[in-house]
Parts: C-alpha cells; sequence; structure tokens
C-alpha cells in the first residue's frame, strides 16, 4: 500500500494546477461552438461528444481558419508543442477571437511510461486532466477491441479450415495493447495443440500504432470508416494475393465497436477555451495528427482553430500537409513553429547538463535547425511565425539570437509565457498569428498526388530533409513498383523516419547536410490511404523504463490521482 | 460492405424490440431509487454511475431483501435466467413494491462469438441493450488495462534485473483480452532477442476471468480493492517465495484505472424498473455474481433487490451464497429456480431435435434435476419457488407433470410469460415472491469458514454435487496443504465445474450419483479471496465458432447496431 502521508499532493505539479480550476458545465463549454444541448453526449459534467449529425451539419458550413502548430527537430530539453497549441488558443480567446483547439488524445502506453499524458502543463492544460490521461471517453479501447477483434476472425478462419488459403507466414495483420509492453513485440501464438489453432508468430503494437486508428483520423463519415477498414491489407494468400479485411466478415462489428469512438471529443482549456480532442495515431509508421472530423468540425464552428502537429515539422508538418490536408481538402492558413533557447543550444553542440550556461553563440548556430523548418513550410506557401517558449534561465542576448538568426528569414519570434501564466503569456504571439491570418496566402502541397511512389519520397528526402540521395532496398523498391501496379500509385507517403533530426541518423542534431536516407522497407495502409516508407528500425511497442511512471501514481482517499502528469 | 438493403431489421429481434422503446432518462430512473442527481456521473441520456460517496451512504442503512434468481444445470434447449430476474423485477415492480435488480455486465466474448449478449431478451431487457453489450461504461476495458498493466510490469522487472528473483517459470499472472481468440491461450512472450524482454511462455484469458474483475465484484470499498490487488499471488521466486502483487510497485495505477469501473452503473429494464449492471467475473475459476457494491447499494435504495448468480444451482447459488454473501455479510431470503419444460425433458433424456414432441413422463423424470436443486437450496435455510419460463409449445400435462412433480417438495411453480409480455408475464410469480419475503428464514452457510480446505470442497460435493467420493490429485492435496500453512485455510472455495452437470461429466444429466469428483488442481485467488478448486479442464479463454456473431452485426445508416442480440 502506498504510504500517502508520506506523498503529499506537489502544489505546482500539473495535476495540482489543474484541480484548482473549477470547469465550466462542458455544455456552456458547447454553446459557445453552438453546438445544442441534444447534439452533445455527455460523459459526466466536463466531457461530451458532438453526435455525427451535428458534425455533418457543422462541416457543412466551414467558416474557420486553420494554424498548425509544429516545432524544431526534439530533443531532451523539450519544446512544449501541446502547451503553445493550448496557449495560443487561450490568448486568441482573451482577444476575444472565437477559438477552438485541436488536440490529439493520450495513449496509456506513455502516461505509465517515461513520457507522461498528453494534456499540456503548467497553466496551459486541458482538463480533465486526469480522466483525459487514462480512459477518456473510451476511443483507445474501441480501437484496441475492433483492431483485436480483427486478429481474432484472421486466426478463427485459419482455424476452421482457411478458406480464403491464408499465408499464415505473410499475416502483417498483428494485434494492439494501449500499454509499453515490450514483452508482446515478438511472440508466437496458437501453442499448445489443435484446440488452440495453429501457431505462427505475432506481435503486438501499441495501439496508437493501429492502421485502425490511423483511419479512424483520417475518415470523414461512417460510410467512409467502414469502406476504409474494409479495404485494409491483412496478409497475403499462399498465391501472394493481399487479402483484405473485408474477405473476414468481421467489418461490420468493428464499425459497431467504433462508432462511438469515431465521434469527436469535446473538453476545455483551463481558461474554458473548447478543446475538441480526438484521436491519436503514431507520428512515424502513420500521420501523427488528431481527426478529420474534429479538426472540421471545429472549422465549422470557430473562426480559428488551432491545431499540432507530432514531432518535428519535417515529420509532423509535411504528414499534416501532405497526407491529412490533402485527403480532407484542408486549406490551413498558417503555421507556428515551437522551439526554446536550450533546445536550440543542443541543436548548436551544448550538451544537456551544461543547458544552464548561457551561451549566445550556440544559440545562433543551433537555429540552423529553426531556419530550415521555417523554409520548408514556406515551400507550402505558408506563413510563419516562431514561438519561443519561455523558460526562466534564458538570456536577453540569447532571446536576440534567435530572433536576429529569424530576422533574415523574414519570420517573427514571440517569447511566451503561457506555461507560467495562461493565455495572458501568448498575447503577442495571438496578435502576430491573427495578422498572418488577414494575409491570403497561397497554400500547396510538397508533390501532386500522381507523382510516383518513389518520387515523392525523393521529393519530401530532398525538398525537407536535404538529403543527398535516397537509398531504396531491393526489397522497397520491388514492393514500390508492386503497389504501383495494384493501384496504389496515387497515395501519399507516410515517412517513418527518427525525429530526433532531419536525417535518418538520430544524433545529427541542427541542419545536417550531404547525408543518405536509407529506405529498407515500405508498407501499404491501404485503409488509412498512404504508403509507409521506413528509414530506419522503428519501434511499434514502446517499452517501459526501468522507474515506469505507473510506479508513482495512486489514487488519495477523496478519490484524486496523484502522479499523472 | 454490408448489403443492408438485404438484411431489414427483424421486429420481432431482441434489438428491435429495445429500439422500440423510448427509455427513460437516467436522472428520473435514479431519482425513483433516491440517487440525487449531484451522485449521477451520466454517460449520456440513459447510463450512469453512483458515486461512491453515495453508495457508502446507501449502505449504511440497508432496508431491502435480497431475491437470488437460479437455475437447474444448463441445456441447449435454454432457461432464461437473466430474463426471470428481469421480468420477476419488473413484475415487482407493477405490484407497487419498491425494485431493483441487480445483474452481470456483459462481455464481448461471447457478444462476438456464439451466445450473444447479456442484457436479456423479448420483452424482458436491460437497456440500452446496444451500448450495454458494447462498451458500456467502459469498466471491462479498465479491468483489461489494470491487469495488463501488472503483467507489463512483470516482464518488465525481470527484463531491468530481476531484482525480485522472480522464477519466469512459476509466473502465474497471465494477460487478458475481452475477446474469444483460442489463438492467445497458449503463447510465447520476449522473443526477439535482449531489447525484447527474456523468452517466456505465457497465455491470455478473457477479462471476465481476470482474478481482477472477481476482486472489482467483491471489494466493499477502494481502499479494500486497494488491498485485495496488492494481496494477489502473481508467482513465485526461484526460491519458491509467493509473490505479491504489491511487489511490483503498480497497484495505485491499477487503482487508478479501476476508480470508474468501481461505480456501481444504473440503467433500467423495458419497463423501467431500476437496474445496477455491475461487473461480471466468470463463473467457474471465479464467483460468477454481479458486484458487492451494487448489491449493497441498492438493498440500501430498494424493498427488494432480485439478483442472479452464473450457471445452474450447483455451481452458481453456491458460490453466491458461500462466497459472495459471506465476504459482503448479506443475507438472502428467497431464491427462485429457473427451468423450462424443454429443458426439464432434455434432463429426462429426450436430444434436442425431439423437444417438440410432447412428452410429459420426460418431464417427470427431468424434475430430478430441478428437484435436487431446490433440495440443496433449503440447506442453506432458503424459501424456494420454481419459475418456469413459458414456451409456445409446452402442453398442459407437462406443466401439470412440473407442478406434481414440486408439490412433493413443497415448493410452487408459477409458469411465467415475461419474455413474451414484460411483468404481466410474471405477476404470479412476484406474488409468490411477496410471500416468501414475509417468512422470517434462517439462512446459513453451507460450511464454516474454519473448516480445513479438503473438508471444504468434500462438503459441497456431498452436499451439493452427491459425489460419492472426492478424488484429490497429489498436486492439489500439496497445494492445499501450502495454502493452508501460508495462512489461507479459512478462506471458502471455488469450484470450477462443468455446468452441465452435477458432476464432473458434462454429458450426465438429471440427478446423477455414485460418481466420483476428481479434483485436479487448485489455485489460489488471495485477492479475490478465495481457493479455486478445478475438477476437470477449465476454459479461461473461449473461442469463435465457425460462423461468428461478429459477421452478422453491423451498423445502419442511422446508427443502429444490427445482429446484437
Amino acid at each position: 500500500m502506498h504510504d500517502r502521508s508520506a506523498r503529499p499532493l506537489d502544489p505546482t505539479s500539473d495535476a495540482a494546477i489543474a484541480a484548482s480550476v473549477t470547469p465550466r458545465p462542458i455544455e456552456d463549454v458547447a454553446a459557445d461552438l453552438g453546438i445544442p444541448a441534444d447534439a452533445l453526449y455527455r460523459y459526466g459534467p466536463h466531457k461530451g461528444k458532438i453526435s455525427l449529425d451535428f458534425v455533418a451539419e457543422a462541416e457543412s458550413r466551414p467558416r474557420g481558419q486553420l494554424v498548425l502548430v509544429t516545432a524544431i527537430n526534439p530533443t531532451p530539453a523539450g519544446e512544449g508543442k501541446t502547451t503553445t497549441t493550448i496557449g495560443l488558443g487561450d490568448a486568441l480567446s482573451q482577444l476575444g477571437t472565437s477559438t477552438a483547439v485541436c488536440l490529439r488524445e493520450p495513449s496509456l502506453g506513455p502516461v505509465f511510461g517515461a513520457k507522461g499524458g498528453a494534456t499540456g502543463g503548467g497553466r496551459a492544460q486541458i482538463i480533465p486532466m486526469q480522466d483525459i490521461n487514462l480512459h477518456f471517453t473510451g476511443d483507445l479501447h474501441a480501437i484496441t477491441a475492433a483492431h483485436n477483434l480483427l486478429s481474432a476472425l484472421i486466426d478463427n478462419h485459419i482455424h476452421w479450415g482457411n478458406a480464403l488459403d491464408l499465408d499464415a507466414r505473410r499475416i502483417s495483420w498483428r494485434r494492439v495493447m494501449d500499454l509499453n509492453d515490450r514483452a508482446l513485440r515478438q511472440i508466437t501464438v496458437g501453442l499448445g495443440g489443435p484446440a488452440n489453432g495453429y501457431p505462427r508468430e505475432d506481435g503486438f503494437d501499441i495501439t496508437v500504432a493501429s492502421e485502425v486508428m490511423a483511419i479512424l483520423c483520417l475518415a470523414d463519415s461512417l460510410s467512409d470508416l467502414e469502406a476504409r477498414l474494409s479495404r485494409m491489407v491483412i496478409g497475403q494468400t499462399r498465391g501472394r494475393r493481399m487479402v483484405r479485411a473485408e474477405e473476414l466478415g468481421g467489418i461490420g462489428a468493428m464499425v459497431a465497436l467504433l462508432k462511438d469512438a469515431f465521434q469527436p471529443n469535446l473538453v476545455q482549456t483551463l481558461e474554458g477555451t473548447p478543446a475538441l480532442v480526438h484521436g491519436g495515431p503514431f507520428a512515424n509508421i502513420a500521420h501523427g495528427c488528431n481527426s478529420v472530423m474534429a479538426t472540421r468540425t471545429a472549422l465549422g464552428l470557430a473562426d480559428v482553430v488551432v491545431t499540432e502537429a507530432g514531432f518535428g515539422a519535417d515529420l509532423g508538418a509535411e504528414k499534416f500537409l501532405d497526407i491529412k490536408c490533402r485527403q480532407a481538402g484542408l486549406v490551413p492558413s498558417a503555421a507556428v513553429v515551437v522551439a526554446t533557447v536550450r533546445a536550440l543550444k543542443m541543436h548548436g553542440g551544448v550538451p544537456l547538463k551544461e543547458l544552464g550556461t548561457p551561451d549566445a553563440a550556440a544559440v545562433t548556430l543551433g537555429c540552423g535547425n529553426l531556419k530550415r523548418h521555417v523554409e520548408n513550410l514556406k515551400k507550402f506557401g505558408l506563413p510563419v511565425v516562431v514561438a519561443l517558449n519561455h523558460f526562466t534561465g534564458d538570456t536577453p542576448e540569447e532571446l536576440e539570437a534567435v530572433r536576429a538568426a529569424l530576422a533574415a528569414e523574414g519570420v517573427d519570434v514571440f517569447p511566451c509565457g503561457h506555461w507560467a501564466r495562461g493565455g495572458e503569456g501568448a498575447l503577442d504571439l495571438a496578435r502576430a498569428v491573427l495578422d498572418l491570418l488577414a494575409r491570403r496566402p497561397k497554400f500547396e502541397y510538397l508533390y501532386p498526388s500522381e507523382l510516383p511512389l518513389r518520387d515523392k519520397i525523393e521529393t519530401i528526402a530532398r525538398e525537407i530533409y536535404r538529403a543527398e540521395r535516397v537509398d531504396f532496398s531491393s526489397a522497397a523498391t520491388a514492393k514500390l513498383k508492386e503497389y504501383e501496379l495494384a493501384g496504389f500509385g496515387d497515395l501519399p507517403v507516410c515517412m517513418a523516419k527518427t525525429q530526433y533530426s532531419f536525417s535518418a541518423d538520430p544524433t545529427a542534431r541542427n541542419a545536417p547536410t550531404g547525408h543518405t536516407l536509407p529506405i529498407r522497407e515500405v508498407r501499404l495502409s491501404a485503409g488509412a490511404g498512404f504508403v509507409v516508407a521506413l528509414a530506419g528500425d522503428i519501434m511499434t511497442m514502446p517499452g517501459l523504463p526501468s522507474a515506469p511512471a505507473a510506479q508513482d501514481i495512486f489514487v488519495m482517499p477523496d478519490g484524486f490521482i496523484a502522479g499523472l502528469s
């Protein structure tokens, strides 16, 4: 049993700050967006789902402008993309702009592992943070159940005679669990004799890596959801024919499991700004953005919608723009690139433990990373500002170094204090964003859909990663040809690369040049609608650290859950 | 894609009947029981959870009488225990009695497999049946997550140095999933090299077989929940010391995951009678009853509480009385034994396909099964009535045969028509139950807690199963001694036996005598608080049939889910 007396609640913790605010009733938050009571399915007093009928109505009259929050390549120093999204939303609300933020929903894996939850921090949080970080409205559980139902149907089909002639050695559909559990990465199933089916190799991914999650986030109607699930390729026959999920006969049951999860969730920020928190696909083997349903709904209900994409802009923003916006027909109006002096110092070569020492020269050097992301975003025709998340130790000289470096690009830099002060700390940033929105940018994708798959990969590598060449394995080359022949050539590509560098080498910080991008493997996500190109080993089931966060979480006698962050 | 035009909704289906009724707002149902709005956490308009504070308040003033609905040994002909529980509840409500029904919540395994949901049928259903049969309020997902978090912590502990010296060959804590998936029964995990941990044998049970589920259903407070989870034994060290779950250090996080699931769920019957639907442990390796929290809450809020136990009375009622009532200090007041003419005919030797032929003699013979269950229940001091679920083909002679057979026991038989007519069809039964409740029965357990474990098993085998002898394997004998020495001798025993017969032979219908009960294995559920005695092979992960129900479930354009039953 936990000795609770020995663990008083830290009043500066995210959980304590969140608990210090009395949330508005969720129907009031909904009313701000014009969502009537009968279109809101309530989960207690502070969470709700928006009915699909109302979503369709809202989508039919888009009025809002879309702002993407993205970041430099992440470092151990931290950047604060989610807090900036929330803080900018609150600042816009303070300025009287009708605003909604659109965020991804957390997975239990990082909550119990090392990273923590995904509800922001300090005075820039979404609430109720305990609920959102644990089961929320059950979306991830629904995805887990739907995914694993298909897995069970596959093995059941083989067990009962294998009429489809599935090749048990070539089943690409794995199982999923919403936890970090390395022991499940590679397993054998069906052991123990005839009653337990045919033994075969298998494994579990974390739920957010499921194609079902990517589909839930890209589908734009219940029938599109069903069509995409039906199209998923789960493996091959012994004759090497691709087998689609619909051939197993359980798609209707999967849709039944996902019907509620498909409705966007509505919560609020600490300052009461509406937040649509819905979906959260992996940002490497999937596209890493919240759901199209939520984004479109928000654009029908608010004047400005602030959203974020996973990882740095090289991966996250590129996928947001070339996959999500392309599939959903969304036209973003501006981008905010988040950085910190500390992280720029790391890109400038300073080790983690020396970040406390002022070093404006290293900041200037590290701005190479930031500037390249800014340049890249301009290639999409997007106007850009930089949000510099303020830390106590930042010196005026260091801040000036960032300003000066970006001035050369014609981009403004705004130090932000939303973590400590909420929306008030991001008012300058908000005013700058409103200025950008007054422009009429001409947004364009990086590549046209009809470009061959190989050329799409090369375009991203050249234009975004600044690689000198792309090295395709022979297996990848063969598969890309196979996909083109099978009619998948028009799909966008989803790059699975380390998030820590523009290159495939996670240790190559700042703005590396002359590197080669190795494409070792490609995979088809036929339901989600993209071809995944893997540049390196990509982990789809994380492990727990030696001292997992789960060991510090406990329920206090009054029901308060301590230890979440 | 489903060709929906080819699948019109059958208006006599359970789903269609359920959809034809407009549910009362859940706060009105709550108000019937005196539950104030601020004690109800709503999940949409028709489901709610009751706050733990209010549960404590309700429990502190018990006023109701508890009626157990149990049954003969099940046959493929079906009995209708859940519909009788619901129909009796509705009939009592019609008679002006303040009534609540307490039921178990469904698992997705049978919903997508062969058995279907667990919300009753015909005019005797609980609603919203689609929600309840799918995710409901997420309780089973929470149990799955909490269970598997502990699994992940176990393998993580071994991976990071195994300070506890856990013996990877002797880890009894398996993983769980809320689906029927035979391929997961026996697996190997941790394959693929050092990054994935140490390989070992493992397997998945269905979530309802998790000890966490049994604990959720037996704990009477959040602190008791935590204490029981802490006590669970997850395996042994290489020195054969039993290792408790708390030694892994994640109990607080498990409680955090279970905090909401621990609150009783409130829904209603088709006629608006309050129904607390909460928890649903396996009825073989666990005790098969709804939660103590729900039952106690109902007893504090209604004059009569109708509940059911799993399987036939030999397993279900015995465990309800000797495990649940003993642990929770509940005193039941009457028992209803459910039978059908068709099922009694099968116990009388008639094969399934000949059940349409009238055969009063076979019914008389088959009443041997029913009479023995009635005799057994009297051993607990409980007054008993028989509910005979009416089928169209039943003849007056067959009904008379049941009446005559039970008259010899001094027990009345009431033909019931609640499936076709709702509460109105069970009014006679309800009046009879009210008569029984006016008596003052002297309830007693079958055996005292201090009886040695072996003697407890022999008492159940002799008094309930009417076995001639019990055959303990040497392993079982040794383990029972080990448990006694370790201080677990006072726990009740939980028999895991086929539900189809009084004996361990599932084909021995009716009232077998002279049989031997083989106890092959015993297991300790130290957190749930019982010792499981296994008489035969007990399946803890079902498989899907060759044509699973999942293949007939689909979502209609208006959101209605067809194919659930």
